[in-house]
């Protein structure tokens, strides 16, 4: 049986960040929602943010702030609010945050990155969160327990916080150095990122410029964050960040070292992308979706996300009923970029078995693939018969519990 | 209060045509499950079928009969059986159905339309079929009985019948005559037509061409039939088709008559398409959806699929929730042909109440909304401040019952 990962029980802490987290009355619940990640030393910054053209006001603050090179001092997340959908009150309640931060810090407002998650359209509530701030500061410490405040923080819908570490050796001319790649996530809805996802952040303690930490990045997500989705449902504040504080002493100037911080990074966004799909809202069953047989990477992820969105699909997945026709169904509707999917050559297996032979029914033992789908976590392959290029999607089933989570956020 | 229409009570008979249902033992309930529309004296034929490259045997086989222009005798259709991805076997056994009804009609197998819908990738159990034909046939009759018998028998998750006729007076130099449409329909899930949807089966006693009908055909669904979605999946089986029998002695020659025969085919169309939508699987509240003011027809489409598809919109209708910031992430996330939707020309209302003015929040009356939203039916209105174009898009909420539903059908 395979199964996913979930958080770990050890977190590995990168030199030179710390962190903390506060109640600020954002959420209705009293639980904390005011986040803090500092590097003390300050750190370079990579980042990829929602495609969605309804974007945040933390988005577009946070967007200026990458796209100039500026370093980073601190992180400040709120949940509860998604500051969106606010207009120019929006982002100048984002900057007061910044401002005062940057005021605590010592630092430029500019130094501070903004990020906040939760109901589009509501007011940030700016100055209950400043008034917060100096506690949030002085709370933040270098240690697990900083972390997990963190992490537990910034949830929304979510069952459980998202944290992922690697610790991987570097030696260069100038030595041998641990590096340690931290991740923490949230997301559990409105999951279909677009080139970024949800809020995740990447601590490191490797020294790299931005130019140097930015394609990493992308290659990072590409093979995680943006291989899932819960619902098709892009956010409008989707934001991956990456900061590299130096700490280590070592640095990715090197090919070796640059391939395993690339392989880390990745091992970590991989981590993140299973604990968030495995916590999605009402999600009973995990499917990791093979496309195959593909003429591009393109459009293997076009067919992986017609059928990963089909409702219906979802709905059958719900039920642990391998009721392929609707796969098949999916994969035909399908805008294939040039021409079109031919299905008498699309094969489609659950678990280890063939249901569907050169698009048409084949015998099976529908007990077996019942069983299956019913586990936690449960492969399904198709082969297109058009090419080599594949992809490995995560997704979920869709419940009424995902519903009932849904049909009453706001009121 | 709107609302929308429902099966009326009277039906209207375009002369020429009559009906029948039997049970065949395809449907394990012992429903109903095969039903006969005959032409006595034959009919021209016009017909729109799925854009699903999946597509049915049926499909295939009524698609290659209307190619040739030919004429129609009978249609045939089972319920409980899609005949599809059922490969060779599944055309040869829709062939012996038909080769059988033409038999005992005494007409070529070509004159015989076949449909099918239900489960894809079961063999379609054409023997038994067969054997239920004369019965079937002895059946008939030009009655309402005869009709609503032939409508329940293609329902599948149908809780009802769906039914729309209507009847106009034609005068021509050759005289006055009266001409009827009738329209029968099948569907509940599978629902987002592309260019033909489920099953639809027009009549009329008009006499015209193929070629005259064809465009008649396409320009009703355009504006009732393709503008409608429940689940966003498009069916195998879409079938829609037109049949003439020219017994009413008028003829489709002059523009009047022309012109009054498509408003008669897009009215009960449009009846048609609002049964489908309120009786779509585990719906409680239907949505009007207005997208106003976009750059062209296509633009407001894609727009309305977009909003119409999200399942974060789709379950915040089923709590009659006025969570408007879903409705503009999705706006934000659709890929506008040419160049991005600018959110902050964006308005929302929400019954007649704007909820979000440029993309921004602004105040309003949320009980109203919520009381708006938790009617049968409530129209939402998205103008785009880009263009002229509109679109009037029918689709429904995503409750707890869609995924009950849908979880277990096969098993």
């Amino acid at each position: 049986m395979t199964s996913l990962r979930r958080s770990p029980e050890k977190i590995r802490l990168p030199l030179g960040f710390s962190f903390s987290a506060v109640a600020a009355g954002i959420k209705v619940s009293g639980r904390p929602d005011l986040a803090l990640a500092e590097a003390s030393g300050g750190a370079t910054a990579a980042a990829l943010f929602t495609k969605n053209r309804v974007a945040a006001a933390p988005v577009e603050v946070g967007r200026a702030l990458v796209s100039t090179g500026g370093r980073v001092r601190a992180v400040v997340v709120n949940s509860g609010n998604a500051n969106c959908a606010t207009g120019r009150d929006g982002i100048q309640a984002c900057q007061r945050v910044c401002r005062e931060a940057g005021k605590l810090f010592g630092v430029p407002a500019a130094e501070i990155f903004p990020s906040s998650t939760g109901i589009i359209g509501v007011r940030l509530p700016a100055q209950n969160i400043c008034a917060k701030l100096p506690e949030l500061i002085a709370a933040r410490s270098a240690s697990q327990r900083g972390v997990r405040a963190f992490a537990h923080a910034i949830v929304t819908t979510d069952t459980r916080p998202k944290i992922a570490s690697v610790r991987f050796r570097a030696s260069s001319t100038e030595g041998s150095t641990e590096i340690t790649v931290l991740g923490i996530a949230k997301g559990a809805g409105m999951i279909h990122p677009q080139l970024a996802t949800l809020l995740v952040y990447l601590f490191t303690d490797v020294g790299a410029s931005a130019r140097e930490l930015q394609p990493l990045l992308r290659e990072a997500c590409d093979h995680s964050l943006n291989c899932m989705s819960i619902d098709g449902d892009t956010s409008t504040n989707d934001t991956v960040l990456l900061l590299a504080s130096g700490a280590s002493g070592a640095r990715v100037r090197d090919v070796r070292t640059r391939k395993k911080l690339s392989a880390a990074l990745t091992e970590v966004c991989q981590s993140l992308a299973e604990q968030i799909v495995s916590d999605g809202e009402g999600v009973q069953h995990v499917i990791r979706l093979f496309v195959e047989q593909a003429r591009s990477r393109e459009e293997a992820l076009l067919v992986a996300r017609t059928i990963a969105h089909s409702m219906l699909v979802k709905t059958a997945w719900a039920g642990a009923d391998p009721n392929w026709g609707r796969i098949l169904a999916a994969v035909g509707r399908c805008d294939a970029p040039i021409d079109p999917i031919d299905p008498s050559r699309v094969q489609i297996f659950i678990g280890s078995q063939k249901v569907c032979r050169n698009g048409i029914a084949c015998a099976f033992n529908e007990r077996q693939a019942h069983r299956n789908l019913a586990q936690p976590v449960c492969d399904i392959r198709v082969q297109l018969g058009r090419g080599r290029h594949a992809v490995r999607f995560l997704t979920t089933d869709l419940t009424a519990e995902y519903v009932r989570i849904n049909a009453d956020y706001s009121t």
